[in-house]
């Protein structure tokens, strides 16, 4: 069966990969001050681009720091379901420029690729949703369904000041459900629905023990080394089978059906051998590795240090030790409860003789997870597949997107996690590309996604 | 009785302090290449003064380092002993400058002490013997004793070139035992002789994970993390009694006999918890702190460094995780034999998933311990109770001085500790100095020692 708005489409990729080519060129870096021109120039493509091809309420709304670019289209009715569409237009800094083979902000075409930063993290795939609309007020002069359209410019820096604003603007924005673009599969050309991530929590502990550092020779043997102390308390936290000892860790974690697991062993898994370059996986006992970087909990070592770094021997007993640890979580799992009991158990296992001082990290997140039997993430896989001509995997991810915890948490909606990315795609490093044939097949997923979603409310 | 030699000391206090004062200006610092003048300038200072006093052969000898001054007197005649006399005439650098209240290089006395740098470590100390020497000239014609001076440049330093030259100048050097005094009293005015050092060995491993740091929550549940193998590594070297696990680390380990448990608990102890600031010392299970710094091995870290070090949080899993570990060994136990137990515990320990990398530190030293009970300590204890009005204290040390194990090596000849510094000098700190009545207390000492030892053999 042909589709028109698909063909116009195909029939314009040349043309709509121009017009990215101009949203590329802008060097939003949002967490460079020089850059602060850029961004709101990119801001102002978002809106321009909107504003051209019909949508309404279009407005660059500021928010304390970059600003974010707000759109609606209603024209759908009532009966058709309203998306609140979310993306960044900002983009991480491209050095260290001499490992970039084309500038990151001239795109070149390579190999099937397009190369630039943003080109998949995030513009390029945000650009995707604006071609398809525009490709709808084409050819239907309107779109299937209702959107609201939410694009900041602060996502690479930690989205500082969104939350405030989805709070504040929550009757503007709400919707029936979100969809995010800023994803990827996991593998080339194999349709990938994320329907889960990590919760997070963390904090820093450290062991102080004398209040200099002391010759090992005279006061070894008289006081508590604050680095053996630590590596006390910190090889108590997890046993060498990478199940984590602290007390009640496990106690709210959903458990894993039989049906997800067989929808993890489903996945293409990563080489993680071959992409990491260890010489074995670990994983907690009783799960595969898999298994536990997609949908168990985890507790890692972020980084530890204690006195003497430098070359050779220095023959001290350090007067202080520091680790940072962060847990990634998973539904079930309190965030501030876990690091409760973390504490918990880091103040039992504290030898006597030093003192221990922790700092909690402030920010943590919940996990996330929708039912991936969810008639939007069906539909939304339905048109993945029938695009790309794979069947869709669902997976879970070991990352937090804080952006998804907070529209969970404030808007209580769906979100379909329906991101075009591949792992070749090199997020934030030198050379980052995204594939031409994703957009032309990433486009036809959102044709068929909206046109779905029409006939359904 | 009085004693021709002390009065003459004693009569003329002021103008040896005066010299010394030359001596102390000049600012010996080996580790500073700019100093090289004024550390030739300092062993100048040590060779005109035996030459002057009478001393033959003197000479500044060249070492491939800063040089050494030698010379001899053996005049006593072959029925009295001969005395090997090890010293240094090098200081530490003064910085930082600005956290002394007099001038480094200035001495200053204040409140019963003379502030300059190497007032205590060693040119004080040194310059004491040299006193001495004179004295008995001026008084005697002769000394008591047979005396080979060496006095070398480099010992803040780490002695670089000291262990060739005493093996090449064996025979020149060979005397019937050697006394240093760059050591001190373990109380003020606390008479203390110093009867043995431990001997240490360390290393440094490194646990190598994945190729670089990964995300925390895509890998998390994946790999192994370099910082906890090393932790539950680090944790299983030593429990939390203090016992050392690695087997056969006591194996060799000369029993502590009930005599010296009475030595030591007599010495008067350090306060630990004052001087370092813990609130509750530790010790090995079964014995005391004095117990466990003198005369037990110890194990510790000296440092250790992983991932991320900056503020906050960086959720990474690191790539590598780095641990240097040193111990201080007692009579009987091997250096190279104990670093060889040692790293076949780390290997045995380290987890699967992980690459261990391990750097032997080249250097070590065994310990050194002379019996306190042997007639040339007993005399030295004697003559430093006599002129200071207490009880001599003997003791052990935790650190350890190369060139004792050296000496003991190469020459096979006791070596005897007598040090009159006290725990309040700040050596190798801002406001080093060195009570002005150890000056004269420790000049007496030394007379009645070299004077009791004609008498010997």
């Amino acid at each position: 069966m042909s589709n028109k708005v698909i063909n116009y489409l195909n029939e314009h990729q040349e043309e709509y990969l121009e017009v990215l080519n101009d949203f590329l060129s802008i060097p939003s870096v949002s967490t460079d001050p020089n850059s602060n021109e850029d961004v709101k120039k990119a801001a102002n493509f978002v809106r321009e681009y909107l504003d051209r091809i019909g949508f309404e309420k279009v407005e660059v709304q500021s928010t304390g720091g970059h600003p974010l670019v707000y759109a609606e289209w209603l024209g759908a009715g009532e009966n058709a379901p309203t998306v609140l569409l979310y993306g960044h237009y900002d983009v991480q800094p491209a050095d260290p420029l001499e490992l970039w083979t084309s500038e990151p902000f001239k795109p070149e075409q390579r190999d099937g690729r397009l190369y630039a930063r943003g080109a998949s993290d995030d513009k390029g795939q945000v650009f995707m949703h604006l071609a398809v609309f525009e490709a709808f007020m084409e050819m239907d002069g309107k779109l299937p369904i209702n959107v609201k359209v939410c694009i900041e410019g602060e996502e690479e820096i930690g989205s500082e000041n969104l939350y405030a604003v989805l709070e504040e603007k929550k009757e503007q924005f709400q919707a029936d459900f979100a969809v995010i673009s800023d994803s990827g599969m996991v593998a080339e050309n194999q349709p990938t629905i994320l329907y889960g991530l990590k919760g997070f929590t963390g904090l820093e502990f450290t062991i102080h023990g004398p209040s200099s550092d002391l010759h090992s020779g005279i006061y070894g043997g008289a006081v508590r080394n604050p680095a053996m102390a630590m590596a006390h308390v910190l090889s108590s936290l997890k046993d060498k089978d990478e199940v984590v000892q602290v007390d009640g860790f496990y106690d709210q974690v959903d458990p894993l059906s039989e049906v997800e697991r067989e929808l993890i062993a489903d996945v293409p898994g990563e080489d993680f051998k071959a992409t990491t370059g260890v010489t074995k996986t670990v994983s907690e006992k009783g799960f595969t590795a898999k298994e536990h970087t997609m949908a168990r909990p985890t507790l890692e070592i972020n980084g530890v240090y204690s006195g003497y770094q430098g070359e050779g021997t220095k023959t001290i007993i350090p007067s202080t030790a520091t680790a940072k640890i962060t847990c990634r979580l998973v539904p079930g799992q309190e965030p501030e409860h876990i690091q409760d009991l973390v504490i918990k158990h880091i103040e039992e296992h504290t030898p006597a003789g030093v003192k221990l001082d922790i700092k909690k990290e402030p920010l943590s997140a919940k996990a996330y997870k929708v039912d991936p039997d969810h008639v939007l993430i069906k539909k939304a896989a339905e048109s993945y597949t029938k695009a790309f001509g794979k069947e869709t995997v669902f997976v879970r991810m070991g990352g937090s997107i804080p952006v998804v915890e907070w529209i969970d948490t404030i808007y209580n909606m769906p979100i379909v996690l329906l991101g075009f990315g591949t792992p070749n795609d090199r997020l934030h490093s030198p050379n980052e590309s995204f594939p031409l044939e994703n957009f032309q097949k990433g486009m036809e997923t959102l044709v068929y996604y909206w046109q779905s979603l029409n006939e359904n409310k």
